[in-house]
């Protein structure tokens, strides 16, 4: 790298890239580029590893930039380090179809990570990389071949620490030791509401020392000495480091710097004009002077250092063959190639065995068939490992002297969310984690993140509703699963036995792009026999489980716990002479994406329909409409034995009956 | 009291009552009230101001159970002290229709001050109370009137301290020096999984400090003068105050005490027995002594104790008679008698002015216009004031050193949200705090929380949809709007112009034990020109907002910003002949409670139906049946100028028109 040229002249590419760029779109956060753009400077051409022409070289560095709303910084330092991000890109910031959206999207921008925005958890899904990184080192470095050695930076503002994930997820990263973590903290003194004293307090670096990490406090944000100094500092520190960089919001901007005025909105041309004379960048809008760009381009050196990497790869793949081979297949996120047969000769035994056990235990079965042969899984639960049933034989707890491939995330739901986000990410891993399905509402933002990345991480709800019994409403589900399954591109599965558990895992591994929800019971569940056809059509997410004996009349459409009722609700309709049948759908998400002739043939048109679950009713209008009936719960729940609970809500045979009498009469 | 009798005995009585009721529901949670059975009886007995006769008085001290599994502790307590709550009502735990359910729930126990259980919320909630009475204080104390001098008093266990919500209110009454806030760490080091030492090792005092609040280290848990002094420095403390009690799980069972074994299971027949024989307490299950009964009863000490107040309110009756009279208004949580007529008149102004405005504007008006008279609302923005548009001319922002009526909640929506539940439950304000509607989502289960207790606090959602532009998916709203629906008891509001924001903000003002949700444009709405007879109708939550030129063919039904889309869409298909209506309905709550003549009048049964909303189209199939259409985002959005979104996601005339005709075409 060039180091003659200035690193003001540097930085300021940065600071105009992002003032023009909103001033251009007329819309954007000027503020925290210009701001962090010393810092930015100092890090990517000093000390990041990464290679502009291929963004997903495994062993690149991992930059994640927490306080989102500053896209500007990130996309300026990538289409200055040569990515493939260009002026034009650049000027198209906040519009349609760009590849420079309002914050960072994953899948939008070549060298974009992750999707961040949504204050704190950039931070954690970075502890989640972390993570990821030292336990894949753990599994695949060999004595020389250090295949696995890089680190994440992060990016981080006050908002991401006034935010409670930010507790979750450093908390956990002290535990563990994430000693490759280095977070840079914007130490502005501003957020939107103006100066930070009047809400924020705290004595950062002490609360970090709380959680064991290495601070470094007071470090000047504008000294690029400092900053080096504080980097290398951070780099051999063995503990994950947080690097307090005092910052100036704006820093450029003659009459807005140091305010919240150059936050969230273009700084106006005027001012703008004023920047470039205060920084001495006489350049038109968007106009980087060559030798400026010749020193920020990374493509050399970065593909010299991928080039290295190639090499010891290369010798690896010779030395370990197997374990480069099982390398790569975990890394392009692929399954084993006997995945498939073997779930179907899985799920032929499950129907053989035919147990009446709860979903969570049939979740525990499926996690103990599947977890031997899938390495890449890294479960865990916030709390309740012995209730979430997510521990199989082979577990091995991670812990900050010893890799492993279950993690004790605390009651941390939220954070354990947004660091599985992470690991899934960084690939390598399809990691899973399980708490009560109540606290998805902790979790909730993480979740939605996870569908909007189209990740594919695994999320083990258990405890699914008044089934969960004397714990009472606060812990008694009455909406939340209706809710997952309105976020989109979030699967959903409510499976009704052992069986339906297993396809629901099953399904959930395949999906690449698509998170997953397990809702689970915690008491048991008889086992529904099926037909070999029958055990096929459960992924398709909804089928007929008992047919009707007679012309059929009405159907009766129940998941999970809510099935078993329905069964009996047909036969008791049977001895009164109306025929009904039983359609089980266990996912809605994967019903609704059958061809229309399959759903229709579950779900006859006209035919009066009953939806049985014991949660809210408005959902299941999308399948009843607005003629058939749905037995639910629209109150909160109460705190007594599961039985006497769902007598009190209705869920008896005797509610369904009448309720299919009902609908008949009326149509 | 007696304090001849030894504290072990009362200790025990606490002890025996917990595991026996547990035992007796075969559920539960006994290790916690056994473990912290000590502190409870120094600050129950010794320090804590209550009246078990009325457990309203307003000077009384808060206790709140953040480890709500814990519920026995303060059942015993309740019992013990003299509430009204029976040995029968013990006996009764956890089962339907009791007053003593898993968890404390609001409403049922006389002496529950809330409902806890989700980890952490508890906390926030004192928090709240803690702040409410500073500033309820601080309003009402005269000289020589100290109305309002009590405190509140928490207990905590590990898993509220993993919990993020823990930072954001710790971190704010740390900033705000609420002073008489006194939170008990039950530090057993043992959580679900197990000893907590794999998955939380923070240094919590360290943490603390760094909040700036007083901490009390390595306190034994179980040796009462130590608890005491501890106490009594807290109380002279002059900040919050965390006392780190180092307590034993279970103390009292033999083989079981210091592991999670008793943590959340009966401890079984013989370990109680044995417990019994290890804590010299021969009596049977449910038996008190009668000597331990009488140093419990807290009944005649407390009556005094309130008698005093009594007196002293009298005095201040006398002394400031309105000062007097608007507290008793504001403690029965009555708004102004003239409150509905001006309301009224305000609606007539807002209806007279038509201006075309964001609903987040409007909603500012609203405030604006209700604030001077109720100066019982206590505003406040997790660090969006200016965005969500929550001030108003006479806020005054609350600070360590200055009472007011608007709280910076910096970027905490969880912590804010619980606070806010906090202060309505303590009584004598009307809290609402805003943030965007995406991130409404962090604070999701404190939403459910509020309507979980039936208490009234007003969430202000602003920037709902694609509508708020280029910051795109990460903060526009899909599926939020919808999935707030759907927690029961929560009323959501989507207003449509000037005058629909006005009677939401009157509407949610109006409930006493229903939390409302505002969901507002960042975009400006045109103004919908009413009749009287219209105006009057918004607050039924649905109405006729333009009727049909000719023979009705289709209802279009459309909320807050796509009212505007449906109005023009009916003019268009009027010109095709094509005769509609178009129904506003911000509020589904409200209008799903009309009487049924109502809800026909404006949705004829068998007249085809098409929902506009620019969310997950789901929902309206409660409202369009099968046989409609609904015009939604069943995606994530994008980052571009709001117009370009609304044309991208098909938000246009045409779109609709067509929508209509196949709908007719289809009937």
């Amino acid at each position: 790298m060039n180091d003659a040229i200035s690193h003001d002249r540097l930085a300021n590419a940065i600071r105009a890239l992002a003032m023009d760029a909103v001033q251009q779109a007329n819309s954007g956060h000027p503020g925290m580029p210009m701001g962090m753009a010393d810092i930015a400077t100092v890090l990517w051409r000093r000390h990041l590893r990464h290679n502009p022409a291929d963004p997903r070289w495994p062993n690149r560095d991992r930059f994640v930039l927490s306080n989102g709303h500053g896209s500007m910084l990130q996309y300026a330092l990538l289409h200055l380090c040569g990515y493939a991000l260009t002026l034009d890109d650049l000027k198209q910031f906040r519009q349609l179809g760009s590849r420079t959206p309002g914050h960072p999207e994953y899948g939008y921008t070549p060298g974009v990570e992750l999707t961040t925005g949504p204050l704190g958890q950039g931070l954690a899904n970075a502890v989640g990389m972390a993570l990821a990184a030292r336990l894949l080192a753990a599994e695949f470095n060999r004595d020389g071949f250090a295949l696995f050695d890089h680190r994440t930076y992060v990016f981080l503002g006050d908002g991401c620490l006034m935010e409670g994930i930010s507790h979750e997820a450093c908390s956990l990263a002290g535990t563990l030791g994430l000693d490759r973590l280095i977070a840079f903290y914007d130490d502005n003194g501003i957020s939107i509401d103006g100066h930070v004293e009047g809400w924020f307090t705290d004595d950062t670096p002490r609360r970090f020392e709380a959680y064991g990490w290495h601070v470094l406090r007071e470090v000047d944000g504008h000294d690029p000495a400092a900053i080096d100094a504080a980097i290398r500092a951070a780099q051999g520190a063995g503990r994950p480091t947080l690097i307090c960089c005092r910052t100036v919001i704006g820093r450029g901007a003659p009459t807005k710097q140091g305010t919240h005025d150059s936050h969230g909105a273009p700084l106006g041309a005027a001012e703008v004009a004023a920047a470039r004379a205060a920084l001495g960048w006489p350049h038109a809008p968007f106009e980087i002077p060559a030798d400026v760009r010749a020193a920020w381009d990374a493509r050399a050196h970065g593909a010299a250092r991928q080039a290295e990497w190639e090499v010891l790869f290369a010798r690896y793949r010779e030395a370990h063959p197997s374990l480069a081979a099982e390398l790569e297949r975990r890394l392009s996120g692929a399954l084993p190639e006997d995945f498939a047969a073997y779930a179907e000769r899985e799920l032929q035994a499950v129907n053989a065995r035919a147990e009446s056990i709860a979903s969570r235990k049939a979740s525990q079965n499926a996690i103990q068939a599947f977890a031997p042969r899938l390495p890449e899984l890294l479960g865990g639960s916030a709390d309740l490992a012995g209730s979430n049933l997510t521990l199989w034989r082979e577990a091995v707890g991670v812990s900050h002297d010893r890799p492993g491939n279950y993690v004790y995330y605390g009651v941390r739901e939220f954070g354990m969310a947004a660091i599985i986000n992470g690991i899934a990410l960084y690939g390598g891993f399809r990691p899973f984690g399980g708490t009560f399905l109540m606290f998805s509402e902790y979790a909730r933002n993480a979740l939605r993140m996870a569908a909007l990345m189209k990740i594919a991480p695994i999320f083990v709800f258990t405890h699914d509703s008044i089934g969960l019994g004397e714990d009472g409403p606060t812990h008694q589900p009455v909406e939340q699963t209706a809710t997952l399954r309105m976020i989109p591109n979030m699967d959903v599965w409510r499976p009704a036995d052992s069986a339906e558990t297993l396809v629901a895992w099953q399904a959930a591994l395949e999906h690449r792009q698509t998170p997953t929800s397990l809702i689970l019971s915690r008491q048991n569940l008889p086992y529904q026999p099926k037909s070999a056809a029958q055990l096929a059509d459960i992924r398709r997410g909804g089928y007929v489980l008992v047919a009707e004996a007679g012309a059929l009349q009405a159907v009766l459409i129940a998941t999970g716990s809510e099935v078993e009722l329905a069964v009996r609700a047909q036969a008791a309709l049977a001895e009164q002479g109306i025929h009904v049948r039983v359609v089980s759908l266990p996912s809605s998400f994967a019903f609704d994406r059958q061809p229309r002739e399959y759903r229709t043939a579950v779900l006859p048109a006209g035919t009066p329909r009953v939806a049985i679950e014991a949660g809210v009713s408005d959902y299941w209008r999308k399948y009843v409409g607005l003629e058939g009936a749905v037995i639910g719960i629209d109150t909160f729940g109460e705190s007594a034995p599961a039985a006497a609970l769902f007598e009190h809500f209705g869920f008896t045979v005797a509610h369904v009956c009448a309720a299919v009498r009902e609908c008949l009469d009326r149509g």
